[in-house]
């Protein structure tokens, strides 16, 4: 592969990995039906995605800050969701 | 933060956001209730993961395929579950 079709592979990766959190966060916000999701799984997977966003500051990684700072705050409404449903 | 903290930095988050899937996985397979879960959400954040695998083959980056290989096999038994149990 040439390297803007990496380049492009990779952004398309990381903006799947990034909105895909947005159809989550609506569909329990609507249905305030969270049960099926872990809370453990999903505290972990936030704080994995800070860890990821410290590093991405601290290498000044424009595209790990920006996707990371999306998913971090689609994750604090799931994790608050699921706190308050259960 | 010296360069041996940063890279750790960036190991806790790739292993957070890696595992914290089997507790999500085991959750579902145990209750086989998968409800809150959104199936475009997941199907979204699955196929990211595959251009995130392809990604870091093509850049030859062991980290980031080793960590998607993972992720990508807890997130079929995620979807296999979702689309058995709805």
């Amino acid at each position: 592969m040439n390297s803007s079709l990496i380049d492009a592979v990779g952004m398309t990766g990381a903006v799947l990995t990034t909105v895909c959190w947005l159809p989550q966060a609506i569909k329990i916000i609507r249905s305030r039906e969270t049960r099926a999701i872990s809370l453990t799984g999903t505290l972990a997977f936030t704080v994995g995605i800070v860890f990821w966003l410290v590093y991405g500051l601290a290498i000044t990684d424009m595209p790990l800050i920006s996707s990371n700072i999306v998913t971090l705050a689609l994750m604090l409404v799931i994790v608050g969701m699921k706190l308050r449903h259960g």
